[in-house]
């Protein structure tokens, strides 16, 4: 069995946060990118997606991993504003990239949620050093398993893993 | 800087479990080997390495992966017995081949932990595709770490990582 | 050394939410009240009183323990908004009384948060059943203690404690 | 319903750990006793009973709480030694008296564990100040239950708790 292959669409930002200009993913070809999809009334997310994200931001090396979190705002539109968001990653001490999904006018799924068809958050995708999308999961995903797959398509551009803080041989 | 290659040696043992015949490295060639070193009187190899391993066994495909746990009697002599490791491996429920180490008469330090030159329990030995030490740990080691060094043994050899329950991109 | 009595004071409401009434101590003697002050962008009020509230409501029978949560807004006013606590109530699936602290026009401090001298979140105090404090603690409190805080406090009223699930001798 | 008053039997002993002098529950009235039985090759005893009872151990003021650990060999006997308990109470750190139950020769179950009539490892008995047996649990019991449990005990000796390290009001 063969899927066609999906390259990871650009991302639709309302606001970056933590970058000075928007992350593109046509900029980021040769690297690994880690996009964590969460909302900040979403228990799992804040729980379990949030620091896991921080911890793949901690330790793999900028030239091979690129973290990425996307707030999707697909509920409790009335109860978000961007000063939350704000107020959210300030207080995590959050250090990687964060985009705020656009809102969509024509119904409560934002822009990028729905270009990538997520089911909900927390979802992780990753996108491999060609742009193209390798893993696509809604929900909890284990540390072993994800740190598998980061480090199987590090791999893949013939590169060795660097890991930030590294472990000798 | 270069180390020189290091093959990892075949390991030295007193008796095997979980294995109907005595498990050579040289021929596990094609698949990357696991080495779990632990001693059951040890806290953090109970509360943390025989679990991980675990982990380990349960997430990869035994075609790509080995576990191999390795029991490294170089204190409490007197307090162990292979009755007690028989015992250990049955209420904890492990599945993956566990080799008694050698005791040494000329020494505390039995033979295997002793070829390896390991520090103490735990200790996370990865061995490549080719028989090659890639990664010498002392002490705990956090999944996302290894999952990535484990993911990258397995993409080195030109194949895909397949999981025992993968996930789908 | 002696401390003076000290009475709990009412609590200064915005809005309660799990509640068809407000709730007010004079009308708790006879129960040992457990107050959790959080706020929801607090990361530990998050990942460690909020839950440990939660518990503690599961695990006291109704007639000798009443937990309630106070929301203190004492800082990122700008990113707070009734409709986010309801959604956090929600998404949490909180089932005790939780007020929210009202605003002090004077100040960032809210009302109430500023009449027991609380220093943050979370904070957790513990009134007996004659309405005295007992405990004003911040920062996070472990279960075992906190637990024999509330046994002891039940106990003095000559009742013997009544778990909600208790457990046989 | 009523339950028959029982009184908690002494111990039946060994070997004594951690302690000079045997410990005799009749010398012990006037305090609360928590026993926590358990055995070094059972997975439940070693990540929950043990650590907990290291915790109460910390927690508790001794004029107010004794804990006793009991190692019931009720299983696994060709597995265990004396030595093996020695080594485990140094490299556990575990500073509270513990008493090696006394073997019975007319079958598997010790006498101690016997007496009491427990049905494994972990058990948790309490014995208020009395001397009477107030709760006897197997499997593992939250920290916020048996803390309040505790918490009532000592209290109904119309003392104040007492903690190790007390949190002012």
């Amino acid at each position: 069995m063969t899927s066609p292959i999906s390259y990871a669409p650009e991302l639709l930002v309302q606001t970056w946060f933590n970058t000075d200009r928007p992350m593109l993913l046509s900029s980021l070809r040769g690297r690994v990118v880690v996009m964590a999809a969460f909302q900040v009334l979403c228990p799992a997310s804040i729980a379990v997606a949030i620091p896991q994200a921080q911890r793949i931001f901690e330790t793999f090396a900028p030239d091979d991993v690129t973290v990425i979190g996307l707030h999707a705002t697909f509920e409790h539109h009335d109860a978000f504003s961007t000063a939350m968001l704000k107020a959210f990653i300030q207080e995590y001490r959050l250090k990687f990239p964060i985009a705020l999904d656009q809102p969509n006018h024509a119904g409560p799924i934002p822009h990028t949620m729905e270009r990538y068809k997520m089911r909900g958050t927390p979802s992780l995708i990753l996108v491999d050093r060609h742009g193209v999308i390798r893993k696509h999961a809604f929900g909890a995903v284990d540390d072993l398993r994800i740190g598998a797959e980061i480090g199987a398509l590090i791999q893949e551009g013939g590169q060795s893993v660097a890991l930030a803080r590294s472990s000798a041989a």
